[in-house]
């Protein structure tokens, strides 16, 4: 077991934990977005991360809702997942040297935290629905639309802007 | 950059990388099943796991047949993505006492695995068709229908099966 975790001996304690990965990895997608915003160059693309920071913002302060609703102390606890995906976004995006093709390696990563956090959103929602969490499920469920419309956003930049633009 | 990357210049390049990437991260994920064979009590998890340890062998055979339409060197490069990913993935698992408990666990743990690979391989497929490498697209196709098949399998049995046993 690691340093700072706790053991899980209910769905109660899974759901807690999902909780607290994600809100870690929601505020490690805030400081992200910043120098993702910087990099793009193709204006939708730029415009997308935009918007997606301020749904990100609003992401968090909906985990600090569920965390209330369940009378539990907000807390984030780290989540190797978004580190290791965000490390590599970085690595990749920084290999790229021209600007169109850095466009795509973006919007690639991007989706690649976008797809991360739809499927926890879906394992916190069924597990909610499993606990009857129900008070929880619309707000999870909110962000859940919310990152499937990004990688939606992100894949029709991608194909009708980014890619067109990069060959 | 990495000490191991290379820069990347072109679409082209992109896509090989993106190449090198999931093939790094099949392999990781091949190693990575037997041990969640072994702790997956749920006999349909479990069958899932089994069969998604052939279906991932093909994956790694179908990227060096990908690799070897675009007369490429057949070779890996380490996706800190994967890695974390695995890594969350043991650890949870690890803090998970209950038995059934720890089958949700290994449920949601693996469709984050699988969304990270819908995500790659719905990249490589677009990137495949902007730069015309038609042949190769039926072959991530084919890898890509099977990951989306394992995260709706994964969903099925964390709700009907795993989800009921553990409440």
């Amino acid at each position: 077991m690691a340093l700072d975790s706790t053991p899980i001996r209910t769905l109660d304690d899974l759901f807690v934990r999902t909780l607290q990965d994600m809100y870690y990895a929601e505020n490690q997608i805030t400081m992200a977005l910043p120098e993702m915003i910087n990099n793009a160059e193709n204006p939708m693309l730029r415009q997308g991360f935009v918007d997606h920071f301020e749904e990100t913002r609003q992401h968090v302060t909906r985990l600090k809702q569920v965390f209330g609703i369940l009378n539990r102390q907000t807390k984030g606890m780290t989540c190797e997942a978004i580190d290791g995906i965000l490390a590599e976004a970085e690595q990749v995006v920084g290999d790229v040297e021209d600007k169109k093709v850095r466009d795509v390696a973006l919007a690639i990563s991007a989706q690649a935290v976008e797809h991360y956090e739809i499927s926890r959103y879906g394992s916190l929602i069924a597990l909610a629905a499993q606990l009857g969490y129900t008070q929880c499920i619309p707000i999870l469920r909110q962000t859940l639309d919310e990152e499937k419309a990004a990688d939606r956003k992100l894949t029709e930049v991608s194909e009708a802007e980014v890619n067109r633009k990069a060959a």
